[in-house]
């Protein structure tokens, strides 16, 4: 796909050889998500210092680190950074979350690195014969040319380039005869497509894709800057009522400005807050450094913290106290997260003339009583903030459904609640008993030996997966007929997974701003 | 329940004022498993030093140990002990399954000790108020008295009581009213019972119980001595192919004894051996020391060995490389597997007039095509082996059924097996999204505020699980009507659940020797 071929067939349009719908008929949503990728600037002309696999699309630039923990700390200062490693393992996957960009000298399209960086979207370069990395001395060789922690960098994911410096890169953006594909398609579609961000930077880029609204606020990204991170650790450590209140006071006025810039950007648009999700102890230090550093900011004794740590340690965080589980062991959090929106909410409707639309859902429910016991006070909450007498703000409840459990008893579950959003990330990972995390490891050898048809993580798997998430919006719908169907994991992104959730007649989808896009498109493609 | 209610039972049958079917129908069988737990031997009386919360029942003793490293070294080097600490976490899980009984200073029912002790059947004592432990000396005091570690400890989970020394135990039996009570059920009842052990002593235990044969043989537990695990290790971190047969072959030889053994203990029975389940990485070194050891022991750099530690970390064991995923990746782990099991199966048969009823089923599978692939690997082996030329010895494949996904595609598995086994603790833990060893951290909480009916580790979950199950066995007779289903879990030893798993007509049951009796009376008094 190129973009000649869409110019081409606004051309074929307007000279009244195909309909508006045969043009959108015949565009390849799969690859238009190649257009939808930074990439360099034409314009700049430089060598590569190497090249290595492309295995995961998009230019990147940044300084460039070596550590998971340096990653994160130029992330949480705002800046955007390359990861160089010999190879990854499961001890990288926070710092390549946290990176922009990533470069391996060992491994290829299956390796762990490749396989991380496409689930999380990021451009990664892999096997670079001619990188070696020399952490002792925090610097690396990429062929004659020396690199120390800090200097710049710039990969190509697309065509497995490396290239000394921060290159320009240029954003995809929708104009000319891909607006115009898009802009038909929209009147032939059903389902709505609406995006996952939690800043409004992000929230301008879907919204320039096209985005309908925000389907997928995850609340704890608003914890990632430095002063944040230290507010949300003196709560999570707190000991008495005293120390926790006025942790949860600093943190409410930081998410209410958070909250209300993001109902002012998607004005008029409905806006979906996840309730607080991953368990607590992912908010904490880990090195050494880092925990005698916390302990000192919050005036604790290095030894009761590291007793703490070890008490909040999981075997299996992907299957612990998380999701549901928090907001009803920690009221504390769920009224905090609660107040923010809500004074959020309010100071948006004050300076615009469109109404906010608020849903709030809350993670990784198994049970109908999960939900009754959150459910009670959240509209106590949203009751006492007297916002739904006018009607300037709306407010809606709901839940993921991201578990088998609930997909089984979802006729429950739907009459407490106002909307499903499906996530299929953590569906597909408890439905298949895979951590998505680990899998690399064995997910090579099972592709390359015909095990899989396709990665499940990628294409929803309509055979298992799937008949979960039919299942759970027929009992649900039959139990309450107003419900709205969403979904919000990666497969809402992949068009396959589009096609088969067009035809569950879901309400709307909700993916990464880049494939606002293709989900436009897909849609228009599978309307019944 | 007391013995003397069995006696009232059977003497009311004699006098013909009850039948048979009545008095086994009127026997609690909750209560009767309170009668087969190890108990002091009442000819002791012996002071306690302490009380405290009795929360798993049944008397252990042995050595007092305070960590999990010794809890293993102790086990290994076939010992009993006591861990003795303030209170439980989850990196106390492997202790607390090595060792023979847990004291805690802190915690009640539904702290992390009680729950995991139960959940493991080990005797613990919880919230000894006089209690307390010097991790530095290693030593802990119990009121006025002061034990190091290797002193002799004796606890009753059952009332609480912590006695200095090791006292007599009495192991449960059944005779007199119990047999005879126990003999009239199982002429009622329609599925089998068997049990789950690994060892000629277990297996003999459950005989005396009644057990009809072996339901699942966990083949891992037979690395558990410390010259076998260096063999296990040796393969695991094995470079070359060299090495890897050399530690293969001891492997092998160790395992062949073991298998022949249980097959001639349980001689005309079937033998259900299911392949190697956990993450590689759980039998690998943990503290420096123990990397040290290993190291030194096999010839390999300790930086080579930590850099392989590394590589096999996970994030999310539970979830991880184990199971079938295992015997896809490294197939020569399935071939030593079935060349021990198919040599034992040779050596009893060449000294027992009975059959060898061997049942191969591997783990953790989630697609059809992972146990076709199994399946065509153990089918050559077996015909290679010209086992089944006489009738000597019977062979049969099965798999686990322990995944949402492969209850699911219960219809496409049937056909590649003979039996289904159902591991409810996987299936609870993955359609709830809960780890079983993170959850005490919840589901304190959950109790008191009464989200959960029952807990679900113990009692089946009826509408969540309960519909996975039903729904497999519905789907895999259809696809297969010869199908043999069995259960396999915890749940197999429960009351409640043994009532729900007798209503869907499983074949057999199979649960831990102590549980075997209450099994034989529930599923009489369950009978449609």
């Amino acid at each position: 796909m190129r973009r000649q071929s869409l110019e081409a067939a606004v051309d074929r349009v307007k000279a009244k050889v195909w309909t508006k719908q045969t043009a959108v008929s015949r565009v390849d949503a799969g690859r238009l998500s190649l257009l939808l990728h930074p990439s360099l600037k034409s314009s700049e002309g430089a060598s590569p210092i190497a090249t290595g696999l492309g295995v995961a699309p998009g230019a990147a630039s940044g300084l460039v680190t070596f550590t998971a923990e340096d990653a994160a700390r130029l992330r949480a200062r705002g800046k955007h950074c390359i990861l160089v490693v010999t190879e990854t393992g499961p001890a990288d996957i926070e710092g390549m979350k946290a990176a922009t960009g990533i470069l391996t000298a060992r491994g290829g399209m299956t390796s762990h690195a490749g396989v991380i960086a496409r689930i999380t979207g990021k451009p990664c370069v892999a096997g670079v014969r001619t990188l070696t990395v020399d952490l002792a001395e925090m610097s690396c060789r990429i062929g004659d040319r020396e690199f120390h922690a800090g200097d710049r960098l710039t990969i190509d994911g697309s065509d497995g380039c490396v290239y000394a410096g921060m290159l320009a890169l240029a954003q995809p953006h929708i104009g000319g005869a891909m607006g115009t594909v898009l802009g038909w398609s929209d009147a032939s579609r059903k389902a709505a497509v609406r995006t996952n961000v939690e800043t409004v930077e992000s929230a301008k880029t879907a919204l320039s894709f096209g985005a309908e609204g925000i389907g997928l606020a995850r609340s704890e990204h608003m914890f990632f800057s430095p002063e944040r991170m230290l507010a949300l650790r003196r709560m999570i450590l707190s000991e008495d009522e005293e120390d926790r209140s006025r942790a949860i006071g600093g943190l409410v006025d930081f998410q209410t400005g958070d909250y209300s810039a993001l109902f002012s950007t998607m004005a008029g648009m409905p806006v979906n807050v996840r309730l607080f999700d991953p368990p607590l102890h992912e908010f904490l230090p880990r090195g050494e450094e880092e925990i005698d550093d916390t302990a000192a900011s919050l005036g604790l004794a290095v030894r009761a913290l590291r007793l703490r740590l070890e008490r909040l340690a999981e075997i299996n965080p992907m299957l612990g106290h998380r999701g549901v589980r928090l907001a009803i062991t920690y009221p504390e959090i769920l009224q905090m997260q609660m107040q923010a929106v809500l004074a959020g909410a309010r100071a948006a409707s004050e300076t615009q003339s469109e109404p906010v639309l608020v849903e709030v859902m809350v993670p990784f429910v198994s049970t109908a009583t999960e939900v009754a016991f959150v459910r009670e006070r959240v509209d106590a909450m949203v009751a006492n903030s007297g916002l739904l007498r006018s009607d300037r703000v709306q407010f809606s409840f709901g839940t993921m459904i991201e578990l088998p459990r609930a997909c089984l008893r979802a006729g429950d579950i739907a009459q407490m609640v106002d909307f499903f959003s499906f996530g299929t990330n953590d569906l597909t990972q408890t439905t298949f008993g895979i951590s998505r995390d680990d899998a690399p490891t064995f997910l090579a050898a099972y592709q390359r030996k015909g095990i899989y048809d396709s990665d499940p993580f990628v294409s929803v798997d309509e055979k298992g997966v799937g008949e979960l998430i039919a299942m759970a919006i027929e009992r649900g719908r039959a139990a309450n007929p107003r419900l709205k169907i969403g979904i919000c994991g990666e497969n809402a992104g992949d068009p396959a997974s589009l096609r088969f959730f067009a035809g569950l007649g879901v309400d709307y989808v909700s993916c990464s701003p880049y494939r606002v896009p293709v989900a436009r498109l897909t849609l228009a493609q599978s309307r019944g």
